[in-house]
């Protein structure tokens, strides 16, 4: 659908496929592991082998003939293909269930993302701190993220104030918003959007569990 | 890779992009509209209108001569195809803020999912209602489970605990768990595994912004 216009080869399948890839990698680096082959990492992550295999090359990971790919090698090519070599510093609005559930998920910084500030209105949660990250009102949005300079938004706010919230992060000069609200969002076109959608993984295991 | 064998011409990214659908129509179904075009979806969906023409095609979904896709038998078809006809009863374990954010989650019962019952093991959360739903002790699993005749699994529980929980749900007849956990789990074959892994979101944002 060509919103990888630069990189044809790379599909959004192989994308969301990468940080499986770097967290058994991850593991066997730390084993003192040097060569992996894709059947190894077929065992670990049950995708077929040719799959990995496709999906390594498809990012320049380096092998070597008949041995399989060099495990720290392949880890920085995936590292670097998502910009994960740099930690990105982002903000969550709305610390709710979700918000907190994020905030307390340890695994970001491995994954480039270091969440800086939270906001929020409800009165009991701004001031407080939740895994070290300060909840600041929604009404200091603008200050703090001038002053921090801040460019990526994670939006976990119910879904009638999603566009609300998203018209302000627009004209504070945000980038790209991560949003987990149940609503597609007008945003102009140089801002990037990524959509989650709970219901797309139970619309999966419905139609397996059907089928099964 | 043949999840889906009996229904060959329908992948799993058809199936994600469902249940956009499925709340499109809705919408439009409370308006009173009877006939969708693929260039009205696509507007509300910012997929491509071939994308959408494909998708419902695959399912089945009634359409009328050069007037577009009947807005209530697409409904149907969606809803059919996914089983989302039928209330399925499923459990929450580990009932911290995933798990408080998923009971919290209004949309389910639109989507063919009734969480009945949650488990936990801290002692602060055993006994509490989330959302209508109470929390039991982890080791009353087996009692509950086999009392209320449930065999979906939505998991919720930190890393590490999550395959000591899976091979007890196994052993209690299981039939479908929703991993929520960031680790593969071992099941026997006729046990279906629905992975999430919100690391493949941000990959895809990360790829997105590097290129933008």
């Amino acid at each position: 659908m060509g919103i990888f216009g630069k990189r044809k080869s790379v599909s959004v399948q192989t994308i969301r496929r990468l940080p499986q890839y770097l967290r058994v990698l991850c593991d066997l680096h730390g084993y003192g592991r040097e060569l992996v082959s894709s059947t190894d990492l077929a065992e670990e992550t049950r995708l077929p082998p040719i799959v990995i295999k496709k999906d390594l090359q498809a990012i320049g990971a380096p092998s070597k003939l008949r041995s399989g790919f060099k495990v720290k090698g392949t880890m920085e090519a995936i590292e670097n293909f998502l910009g994960w070599d740099n930690l990105n510093r982002a903000f969550l609005v709305g610390a709710g269930h979700l918000g907190a559930a994020l905030l307390g998920f340890s695994g970001f910084k491995n994954h480039g993302l270091e969440l800086v500030a939270a906001f929020d209105t409800h009165p009991e949660r701004v001031g407080e701190e939740i895994n070290g990250v300060r909840v600041w009102h929604t009404a200091q949005l603008k200050g703090v993220i001038e002053e921090k300079n801040l460019k990526i938004a994670v939006l976990t706010v119910p879904g009638p104030a999603a566009q609300g919230i998203t018209d302000t992060l627009v004209a504070c000069g945000i980038k790209a918003i991560w949003n987990f609200a149940p609503v597609k969002l007008s945003v102009p076109a140089d801002v990037v959007v990524q959509q989650e959608d709970i219901a797309s993984g139970l619309a999966e295991l419905c139609a397996r569990l059907k089928k099964s």
